[in-house]
């Protein structure tokens, strides 16, 4: 990235064929996805369970720690952790991905974190539900975004900034949105925003702020780096672009079979066997996973688990049986949710590298 | 890498300039490796470890599970987890490495796992001495080596193999060498081998053998894939090179003031600041850490902490005050054990890329 790109706020395009450079190894070995194996469990554990940190995970003392919820408020409000853990506690259970997932896939590739499938998790998480909070401020009536601001700190694109995010007032006040201190059962890992982060159910992983220090209730949009700049979907330089939001319609495969170290590439057996996944959308019920053996030619519909009222943000697990024979073949799963919106078998390409949900390819060699 | 490649067991080197191929991506997106600023913490926490799994992480059915110990024994035993966990357990602060830290960095650089240098992490590592159950089980006096096997399936260069290494028996019947079921007083995560994994301190990770299910005492040297053909030190193809064992010195330094998002370059303010970080060594204590804040000019002595003698294998830390001036600095850490061996800052090259502790260089620049 050049001066005058960290300047303009612009991200770089790799040139066409060329190799993941260093900068972008850097953030791929500190942060990290979770492997594909680990689509076997109902809730990912915390060290399988994807990480992205945008600067690097702050030293919080959580003794030493308060949160302000100030702005446009009649009632200012400043909270330790005692005082929220003393509040009624829900545990749900909630997909998270990154914005991000599937960008080192886009030709040309957008030169950030180079995530490939593996940015998703699911896990049971522990708070409070954030709109009794804000009914105890008393929001303003002209209030329009939350912004939760977390206690990393770093530089992007020239600006110097702590990681902060604006959320529209109504997805704040949703009664699924929590105020997080533990993960799994267990108090919440320091990369994952100890003390305390936020959730949103069905958003991508950028509006979940983690090491959270202060809520702003504003009455003017949030025109902050994370809202106005970064996690936008534009084509041209110029454009303003639309905000990433929720989280697209998305299946995986758990690879089947076993792979060759350096290539990953599969094997298995010749036989009956059954192809497993999970599946999900941020914008409706998953309505149906269909699955290829034939590179896209034909396709089945899996069984769907019907999921658990209790949690409808977890992903569903989904099953297709296959009599694989010997040869190559390549599996793809596809997920279509309840308002219709399906992944696409075609690239729909933006600069940023945002919300591509390309249907995933599993090359297999199934031997006699 | 070609399938002639595949087929003779080697591995590729990247031309020069070649950038990071989407085969090291998906390594690098699978595994991971502590970000650095976790260096803070005594103990690692489990998400934050360095995790390097060959092929897939298996499913092991904790009640199903059973430990053979056979091969140059005169009572092979066969051992579920209760009949571990009820014999004497220790905990014991053991760092690892893996011996492919800092292959990315090699020019020209190795085609495998592509870390920089963030492959390591101290975990307290509960389990039972190895010993003891060797002694039970009676251990031939012709056998040299002793061979651990893990449930982790997969091929390599064209061999299809469950994952096994041979250690020496001297090195298997130290009481160090255990037999582990916990990590930081929680069960073993998945990805850190559950149900039983080997710990052996001192040695680099492909020696700590994971999801074990056989331990074979042999009486000829192991001559399997990862002890004859990978993990070796080799200049020349054709040549055996000499086997990868103990960990070399390395002292790393914990990163001060923040970074910018995609180049991870380093920004502090101007004033006095002590620099910290870890060091350790497999092959004798740490005798010595310095510090350079001038790109190598001049070298100050850093205070070493004694460390926990009851913990000899855990890191140890170390801090160096500096009077940061405005302007760009590279900071630079080395360590020297106890043998006298210190850390080159001219690489050592090997085709594996394997056991390089060339010292860290960490630019910053120093705002007004």
């Amino acid at each position: 990235m050049t001066g005058t790109e960290l300047a303009s706020g612009r991200a770089r395009i790799a040139e066409p064929g060329e190799g993941i450079g260093l900068d972008e190894l850097a953030l791929a070995a500190r942060n990290h996805g979770m492997p594909l194996e680990a689509l076997r469990y109902d809730v990912t554990p915390p060290g399988l369970h994807y990480v992205l940190t945008h600067y690097d995970i702050p030293a919080v003392d959580p003794a030493a720690w308060r949160l302000e919820i100030t702005g446009a408020v009649r009632r200012p409000l400043r909270l330790d952790l005692d005082d929220l853990r003393d509040r009624p506690a829900v545990t749900s259970r909630v997909l998270l991905e990154c914005a991000g997932n599937g960008r080192a896939r886009y030709e040309p590739r957008p030169v950030s974190q180079p995530w490939l499938l593996e940015a998703v998790g699911t896990a049971e998480w522990t708070g409070t539900p954030l709109a009794p909070l804000l009914a105890e401020a008393g929001v303003s009536p002209e209030a329009v975004d939350v912004v939760f601001t977390g206690a990393d700190h770093g530089v992007e694109r020239g600006v110097e900034q702590d990681y902060a995010r604006g959320l529209p007032l109504a997805e704040a006040l949703r009664p699924e949105t929590l105020l997080v201190w533990g993960m799994n059962g267990a108090p919440l890992p320091p990369q994952h925003g100890a003390p305390l982060r936020l959730v949103v159910p069905g958003w991508y992983g950028m509006a979940q702020v983690k090491w959270l220090t202060r809520i702003d209730v504003t009455d003017e949009p949030f025109t902050g780096f994370q809202n106005a700049t970064a996690y936008r979907i534009k084509v041209d330089r110029d454009e303003d672009g639309e905000p990433v939001t929720r989280i697209r319609p998305r299946a995986l495969l758990q690879p089947p079979g076993w792979p060759e170290f350096m290539t990953r590439e599969r094997f298995l057996r010749a036989g009956d066997t059954v192809l497993t996944g999970r599946a999900w959308s941020g914008r409706a019920p998953v309505g149906q996973v269909e699955v290829s053996t034939d590179g896209g030619t034909t396709w089945t519909e899996a069984a769907l688990d019907p999921g658990d009222p209790a949690h409808p943000f977890a992903w569903r697990s989904w099953s297709c049986g296959w009599t694989a024979r010997p040869g190559r073949w390549e599996l793809l799963a596809r997920a279509t949710d309840e308002t219709g919106e399906s992944q696409p078998v075609e690239q729909r390409w933006n600069r940023q590298g945002m919300e591509n949900n390309l249907v995933q390819r599993v090359p297999v060699t199934v031997l006699g």
